[in-house]
């Protein structure tokens, strides 16, 4: 067997046998197949795809080219989430100790915003003190400590993802099926979980476009679950506008407080809570969505979601007073209005203009070694159903960099649409595949 | 403009402009594009191809990616031809001195053999002391003084076409009609000539299998020859069988030196006039296939074609007593007779399986840095349409190791296929396209 027979086999529309697989990541996380050649294969299965059995050895080999939690000593159904990204879209902070408090065991691992999309990593570390660099060994301890733990991945869980993800990054060949979905539920199978929910957003901010694409993905996905024996959910969510009021990084964690104190934004609770559920139903914890609806409700209203926050933060070497005083956490030099340029009703806040001002702002990263500000960014005081009128406050944006405000706002600007008469709500949850 | 947006951009289809392959082909070769990129590009134009303008381009960016020879000091017309390599292939052989002595000037740079087929280098290379390493500056002066040489590609030629080959050669990216059109293309126009004949093999020997893919090629190459204000004609030729008789180096040489002599097997002599005679009316040395028929047919008989063979050897460092005496060419130690296991009429010599059996035997290379034996090789005595009887010869086999003949044989018995009824003779050019 060699690489260039498997590249040809491959290009010309051939099977990859489990044996074949398992030999080409392992060959390529150690370093003996040149880069040259792994992506000349990863063209081709742009082109040609992975079947079922190519992509359960291809997600099998992945998992295995580095080490697996073992969770096995931690009592309590270990039951996670994972986004595909968006803006806005901060379910993951206030969705964990939710969850939690419900009595679920939940080994977060995130990761970081690039491009237009925000990530939960960057958003809790504007927490003074937070830390997400975890150590394998500690992290079990957090979690048989504390039920949950919220951290980045460490080189030893699935390095062939980090190795194939860069190679991908700059060869064309990251919007491919297949190996979007071996790399999301590789690095989820890792956390040595009993349950996923995923969370496929679809629309102009999101990865997806077309719902017929994020069905694709989300049903290749699960899938992967079953043959794994791993109970993997997908829902099909909404990514045309920003999800809650808050992008940036500090604000998305003042605005997870406020889900946790009962006070968020309707979309973003209605999210959390229908994520939360299925993680709850998944984990046995429930026994269907009304009642898993109710035990996340009652955990925010007795407290113990905000304390089991308050837990994580100070496990995780953060300041918990933040809690109470969210002025402790990084808050911009100046804050500009942007106004409504005429009256109607809202029909759209376009989430891909967001979060490309977002990076304008230096909310985000355009490229992975780029520093980030996490005291800037908007909130969104008209969103899609919304009535204005001329003048009045489409957002409020908090800046440090007069130019870099400018730039924004040249993007941010044009994400708005008003229009005459109130537009049709569009559904938040689009569907659902199990 | 970055690689990584020209990757996606011939991904989803998408053109190419003149500035992005230039650019590319360029970057490329000054090292400045890494080679991980150019192969997930390439596998993206083996999957989505160029247009004529697209190809246009990417020929006329590798011929400028080093030097370009300039033959404007000598007078007469400058044609040349490429065969895409078969097996028992010498036409290059007897017809460059052919060619030559009918008035045309040749600047022939030929290559290597690899895997099943011959190549025109490693067969001249078996007259003792003849050089195929030539400077360029020697190359200039051969031409001039003698009309005539048989060179290999020095590194300054088409630097481009050497880089890409060898990265298509292990990522999967050789097959692209594109791809090959533009490397055959780029070298020759590289010459500087007026005018080119492709021989394009087709056939179970030939790169290509059937005469769709070969006469894609052709036209392709045909229009690339347009583009550049150059006259390419291109013959589509059966490579189902050996040409000639003789198979291996020595044994080539020999088979060239009796079609320089007149004496010269029927398919061989026919398309060695048949390519020669578009090669002098290209030159506007002849008027019509019958004329350009009867010069060739003439320097043969005047002996002025072998004089002038003899004159490139002389000059190419070469013993000349090699054609009086060819048993100063490279022989074998031993002699091995495969015999016919049954009567009846040869329908089939198949040619893969003579190559590969050459390969094996130690007259061709399996991988470029293998050496080669130029003493060994096959006279095939019993060629498609000839009676036979069981125990008849079909093949001579002249060896130097007996393992090597074992492993050999295993591969050439299965070449013949013995029938019962005369065959069909099959047409030795099946088509043209200027």
């Amino acid at each position: 067997m060699t690489i260039t027979e498997l590249i040809e086999r491959k290009r010309d529309g051939g099977r990859l046998t489990e044996l074949d697989i398992a030999w080409l990541i392992g060959s390529y996380t150690r370093g003996e197949i040149p880069d040259y050649q792994m992506s000349a294969l990863l063209m081709a299965v742009y082109f040609n795809g992975l079947d079922d059995g190519e992509l359960g050895a291809w997600t099998e080999a992945m998992l295995h080219s580095g080490d697996v939690l073992d969770l096995s000593q931690v009592t309590g159904p270990k039951v996670d989430k994972h986004s595909t990204g968006g803006v806005g879209d901060k379910v993951s902070i206030p969705l964990a100790p939710m969850v939690a408090a419900c009595g679920a065991v939940v080994p977060m691992i995130s990761g970081r915003g690039l491009g237009h999309t925000g990530g939960t990593l960057d958003k809790l570390e504007s927490i003074p003190g937070f830390t997400t660099t975890i150590a394998p060994g500690d992290f079990n301890r957090l979690i048989a400590e504390h039920g949950v733990a919220l951290a980045g991945q460490s080189d030893t869980l699935v390095p062939a993802d980090r190795l194939l993800y860069a190679l991908r990054d700059v060869t064309g060949t990251v919007p491919s099926i297949p190996l979007i979905a071996s790399s999301i539920t590789s690095k989820k199978l890792a956390e040595g979980l009993d349950a996923l929910v995923l969370d496929v957003k679809v629309g102009r901010g999101a990865f997806m476009k077309d719902v017929e694409d994020a069905r694709r993905l989300a049903e290749t996905m699960v899938r992967i679950g079953q043959a794994h024996n791993t109970r993997f959910v997908a829902l099909l969510t909404d990514m045309d506008h920003p999800l809650g009021r808050e992008v940036g990084n500090a604000n998305e964690i003042a605005e997870s407080i406020e889900v946790l104190r009962g006070r968020g934004p309707q979309d973003l609770v209605e999210l959390v809570q229908r994520i939360g559920g299925e993680m709850l139903m998944l984990g046995g914890l429930a026994a269907d969505p009304e009642e898993a609806r109710q035990q996340l409700v009652a955990c925010v209203d007795s407290g113990a979601a905000i304390t089991k926050f308050e837990e994580i933060i100070e496990a995780q070497g953060g300041d918990p007073a933040v809690l109470d005083d969210p002025k402790r956490l990084p808050r911009p030099g100046n804050v500009h209005v942007l106004a409504a340029p005429r009256p109607g009703y809202v029909a759209a806040c376009d989430a891909l203009a967001v979060g490309r001002a977002g990076v304008r702002l230096g909310a985000g990263r355009a490229r992975k070694e780029d520093d980030i500000d996490r005291a800037v960014g908007f909130t969104i005081l008209a969103k899609p159903g919304d009535p204005i009128e001329a003048g009045e406050p489409l957002a409020r944006i908090g800046y440090n960099d007069e130019a870099r405000l400018r730039a924004a706002l040249e993007v941010l600007e044009t994400a708005w649409e008003i229009v005459d008469e109130p537009p049709e709500a569009a559904p938040l949850v689009i569907e659902e595949v199990r």
